[in-house]
């Protein structure tokens, strides 16, 4: 067999070096608490250019993956991670993570193991949310694009399948949300064309207004079309009434999507956060991660819609090249690649399978409620050390406060600003900061596996002694 | 420490695990020839259902991703998989994807080195397609993916800025393209709410009928806002001529787009095929993929614009709570969420920079040469066995043939799909069909680093074993 110029000079010398990068990388997540994010030197970044001689073989990567890749990342395999929102991983992203590298499936379409994981993993994911049978779903790059997707189908719904031909032309669509809705949303009327004025926006929880606004739109001649719906707010971890939207969208005949993009797994939670959740069932689309709070390795996002049929006649597009076949590898329909936006696709399903299939709903389940615990805890504990203070009450996994609530609203800013830089730059703890009734204020999400309740301590500890 | 309820059980019972795992994939990697397709048994599938006890430990994992995951990919990793366009991977994914699940960077904005090697991975691609220095670009799932942002970027420049507030509102924009154009196209105007009627089809290669139909569109009110040129068609390997296309994008004042999905990167190949994609880099945006004629593992791919800040300008878009910071993790501006549709992002980069710093420009072109002349090789090897027939000249990387040119077309079209499927399904080699002049033919597309002359006379045998 004549050998491939891109495959390993030397399998032995490959797969010892392969071994050796193993071990550095469960070495590694062995020892998470011990590796905090830390700044890039400016020589290690200035070495990933790629403007120098190749090296030649694959076996003399592994050295320059362990010494200036590894040690670099986000940091958020931390136990004292909690900026944004964002995962913590799982040792099986590991082990999934190799196979489908070395299976380097596409699973755009075609008939074969990895598309029928896909459909395993969404359908695991209908019955935690009580979506029917038959509803449809695909794995995505995570919530925005999600969003997207559902909005398009929510657009076609109203306006027929002509619209794939003939555009929207003049069409007036608004969509309607409560103030805290993500940005998502905005960006996803953006591009879809509608423009993010057509998102309307009212007060947090006035149903009232929210149908001021829809009545007044109508009479305007606007095209009220979809309203989205907020299961776990990013600045807050606020959750909208579910079935008082859903109560709305019926009334209205609106499509109704929740954009759940972590708090949609408070399904998976021991009440009261699961009950945070409840009416997610009556949605016509549902975008969440599993890269958030399921903590499966980036990225991973999903959008399940509720008929199937909106969902296709979106999407499907097969020219003659991809056409269905009754047998061989060309068989397989439905492919992905007729539920949204990409036609190759790689390997998401395994990763989150991997992760469903080790620990189960109750296992991911009890994650999810832990770490509520430990927003709990942390709310408690910035009670207990005036003068921080809570700026919101801790609803699910979201504790946002100020670390001197006696300053003014300017010098907690400043304040809260250096407090998150220097924690994160000494490597203590990682907050990110948000702005809050005109306070720039410091924001955890806990969104990771890893936190105890000594964690939540240091960590305000920290803060405290930074502050003074 | 407390331990996570979601790390190992056991991090030394993990880790033999992990490396029996890592010595079956390699296993199957040195193999790879030994490995084609294979249909999914009934009874694997229907134990993909995530309906039974999870398993509790993440070691436990191993034995089914090796006996039920691992042997029932996409069949693309083997030396005579030439359907539709697929990759074959590369063992330095393998590395990669190992060190990125570790990480679990989100690689949608901050400060770490995970981004950082999206900017270098994005800059090498820019110097070789001929983008000026300050062109940005964002890794994506795949073309499809960058056909919307670039199309959404040329949007902006005609309506402005406020097409992000207001909407394209009533606006008839019209695009441009050769018939050829891939799919993707046609997609991405739905997307965008412009109907894929706006997307004018001309016959190939006819400027004439291209200028003539901008004329009457413009007489008709018609908006015309963008060209799309395609470096390599996914039905016979053609490439428009570049130059051409851009002479008269900027006659017209239109956007231009290529749509280079694998034929960008005869950019890396000899003559004659390098000349293939002369004038690329005189477009305004550019769509590619890695994972195909790249060979990194799925999906990765690219959008280059010439502008940033037509790029930023509509993409660009941060709340409260992503705020850039100037020290700490929440710097690294800009940030790539900036730049397309989505805000989480996987480690794309690390695996692309994996190949390009093992084999460089010199390996990845040698190896992209080799297939050119595998498929002129598969060409000449059907010419030398009549009644078998080219149905269009080899280009590129692509070979369309029928078994036996002497039949009636619907005989053809029925013996070439029989042909295809059989040989699928008996390991021999995968061919895909697609639609040509009446005839449903039988179709390679070469992005294989590992098939030898061998293997293409081999696979001919068979076709013409399968047709007598």
């Amino acid at each position: 067999m004549t050998r491939s110029m891109l495959d390993p000079n030397d399998w032995d010398a490959f797969r010892r070096a392969a071994h050796d990068l193993l071990d550095t990388c469960i070495d590694r997540l062995e020892a998470a608490g011990d590796h905090p994010w830390q700044p890039l030197p400016d020589a290690i970044r200035d070495g990933y250019a790629l403007t120098g001689d190749p090296l030649g073989d694959v076996a003399a990567l592994t050295p320059v993956l362990r010494d200036t890749v590894l040690p670099f990342g986000t940091g958020n395999t931390h136990p004292r991670f909690w900026g944004w929102v964002h995962g913590t991983g799982l040792a099986s992203g590991l082990l999934s993570e190799m196979v489908a590298a070395t299976m380097n499936a596409n699973l755009g379409g075609r008939a074969h193991g990895a598309v029928e994981m896909e459909r395993a993993v969404i359908d695991w994911a209908r019955g935690v949310m009580g979506f029917p049978i038959g509803a449809s779903g695909v794995l995505v790059a995570g919530t925005s694009q999600a969003t997207v997707i559902a909005l398009a189908c929510a657009r076609l719904r109203l306006l027929g399948p002509e619209v794939r031909s003939q555009g929207q032309g003049g069409a007036k669509l608004t969509a309607y949300a409560f103030h805290g809705v993500h940005n998502a949303a905005r960006k996803a009327m953006e591009l879809l064309g509608l423009g993010h004025d057509a998102l309307r926006l009212v007060p947090y929880g006035d149903r009232e207004a929210m149908l001021a606004q829809i009545a007044e739109d109508r009479a305007a001649g606007f095209q009220p079309f979809a309203m989205i719906a907020t299961a776990g707010s990013v600045e807050q971890g606020q959750f909208d009434d579910l079935n008082a939207m859903a109560d709305i969208a019926e009334s209205e005949h609106l499509w109704l999507h929740v954009d759940g993009a972590f708090g949609a797994w408070t399904r998976l939670a021991q009440d009261p956060w699961r009950a945070l959740s409840d009416g997610i069932e009556r949605a016509d689309s549902l975008a969440c991660d599993f890269h958030k709070w399921m903590f499966v390795p980036y990225d991973a996002g999903l959008v399940l819609i509720r008929n199937e049929a909106e969902h296709r006649a979106t999407f499907a597009a097969r020219p003659a090249y991809l056409a269905a076949q009754d047998a061989g590898l060309g068989g397989g329909d439905p492919w992905f690649c007729d539920y949204g936006i990409d036609l190759s696709r790689g390997n998401r399903a395994l990763k989150v399978w991997s992760a469903i299939k080790t620990y189960g709903a109750a296992g991911l389940g009890a994650a999810i409620t832990e770490t509520c615990r430990m927003a709990l805890l942390m709310g408690q504990g910035v009670q207990a050390r005036p003068p921080m203070e809570l700026l919101a009450p801790v609803v699910s996994n979201l504790c946002v406060f100020t670390a001197d609530a006696a300053l003014s609203k300017a010098q907690q800013s400043s304040l809260n600003t250096r407090i998150a830089q220097q924690l994160q730059i000494d490597g203590t703890a990682v907050f990110s900061t948000t702005f809050l009734d005109g306070v720039t204020c410091l924001r955890a999400a806990i969104a990771n596996h890893r936190t105890t309740a000594e964690d939540v301590d240091a960590a305000l500890d920290a803060v405290a002694a930074a502050r003074d």
